[in-house]
């Protein structure tokens, strides 16, 4: 059995329709299917994609647990204290994107981290190879959702998560080496103006978290988007950003395409009125003529 | 059964993992989980999220048929004369919107518009209750892929499909009245310089028929898209969109918003250079406060 619980079943619950628990219910798994509209210009998964994918099943992780309160992925405890998890960082390295059709399957699991936050990593598989397509890491904390202050995490709340604390690491080695920010002087790419969609809203009336990444490509080189396979990046998220604000993306390249193999790249989003910082992130890139 | 044959099958064939054929094969039926980022700020599945469902279901119809050739939902000999399908018009009424978490169903099938076009529609049910929550239908022709100019249908590719022809309408009323062309005097609203991103691109390195969506909202005003359901839409496709092009997305509400409970709009979308229409657009708009 693959544990798809799907329509047709008498359970109600979404959990159960989407996915399972395994290795003593500190894992939680779900499988897949990459649909067309979402593979880009490469006829594989996008960037974005991958993120949404790791969204869903960390939404999911915590519905099925039974802990999910009123807000988006978070605790019960944490509904009744108005507290609500924020993601300052994210690490995902991607060995292979998939293509329409593909098959996948996420593993994900959380863990401490410091005093008061919270690790999620997670691991997609090619469902039919079982070989591992991409490794990702993230760093959450918890914010009031009314004044919107970063606070300590109650210890209601950490008795709650304990029970599913796992301590594994979906890399060995993470990409913790400081982001520098880049500014107008280092910036050798700047892309002004860019205005949030009402499209890129997600449910809690915020950018989504996803949605940067396609502004960050924005003051990428054409020749890298065309040429490049983006090999990973990690993403510092450090401000909020609502429907009104407008955004500068810099982007400097470390090497000039086309030359090597192998390509890093630092990236800021900012307010344009403010300039305040709104994402850090850096890039790796690979070159098509590498792609097996 | 629901039919659905998940991974874990010995099938590898794309078309049994995603849905399945029904009413002696002219119906092909697929059920989708509505996702967390599938979602809007209304909480609710988005239009894109509801015609991005619908290629999707278009696609796998057509390779669940043995039809598909090379192309991106392309017959065999559509492929050998290098042929593709474009959409000239979508008419899509919604009823009711999806939460996250929701089952949907989609029915599609197809049949002959006139001599050289292709009706396809669709039906959008609700998983649970089978209550019907969308219906739209759709009209295609045939393009050489590297004239870029519009064919006749050949008699070999109307023999492919004449098979699946079913006399079917997913309205009883479909919305054909004319679409007036909007220009800087009649349109109220005008939103210039939109520039389609690198993420907005499909697998055929064109702009996808569903992120035009996000430009027509991009000239509704704000107010609108706060207090009123977008009830349906008509799009008319006049002309292809690269990633070179810049565009102008202009708007006329018939109606002043605030006031009715229910409003209708003009929409078009043009090259910024030369003017050139893209799409046409009309869209009916429902109160909020009319949700039941």
């Amino acid at each position: 059995s693959n544990g798809l619980d799907w329509p047709g079943s008498t359970s109600t619950m979404l959990a159960s329709k989407l996915g399972r628990f395994v290795e003593k219910q500190l894992v939680y798994r779900q499988t897949f299917v990459i649909r067309s509209y979402e593979v880009g210009p490469d006829k594989t998964a996008s960037m974005e994609t991958l993120m949404n994918l790791l969204q869903e099943t960390a939404l999911n992780h915590v519905m099925s647990s039974g802990l999910a309160g009123d807000g988006f992925g978070a605790t019960q405890e944490m509904s009744i204290r108005k507290l609500i998890w924020v993601v300052t960082r994210i690490n995902i390295q991607v060995d292979r994107y998939s293509a329409w059709g593909d098959v996948v399957e996420i593993d994900t699991w959380v863990d401490a981290s410091g005093k008061n936050g919270m690790r999620r990593d997670w691991i997609i598989r090619d469902y039919h190879t079982q070989q591992i397509l991409t490794r990702a890491t993230s760093t959450w904390v918890v914010m009031n959702r009314e004044t919107r202050r970063l606070s300590k995490l109650p210890e209601q709340v950490r008795e709650e998560i304990r029970p599913y604390y796992l301590k594994r690491f979906a890399f060995s080695t993470d990409d913790t080496e400081k982001i520098n920010k880049l500014n107008d002087d280092t910036a050798k790419n700047i892309r002004s103006g860019l205005v949030p969609r009402w499209s890129d809203m997600d449910m809690n009336q915020h950018v989504n978290n996803v949605k940067y990444i396609g502004w960050i490509f924005e003051s990428v080189p054409m020749k890298v988007l065309e040429d490049y396979t983006l090999a990973g990046m990690t993403l510092e998220y450090r401000r909020e950003c609502l429907l009104s604000h407008v955004l500068d993306s810099l982007t400097t390249m470390e090497e000039e395409p086309s030359i090597p193999s192998e390509l890093e790249s630092t990236h800021l989003l900012r307010m344009q009125a403010d300039k305040a910082e709104i994402i850090r992130a850096r890039a790796y890139w690979r070159s098509k003529g590498l792609n097996t």
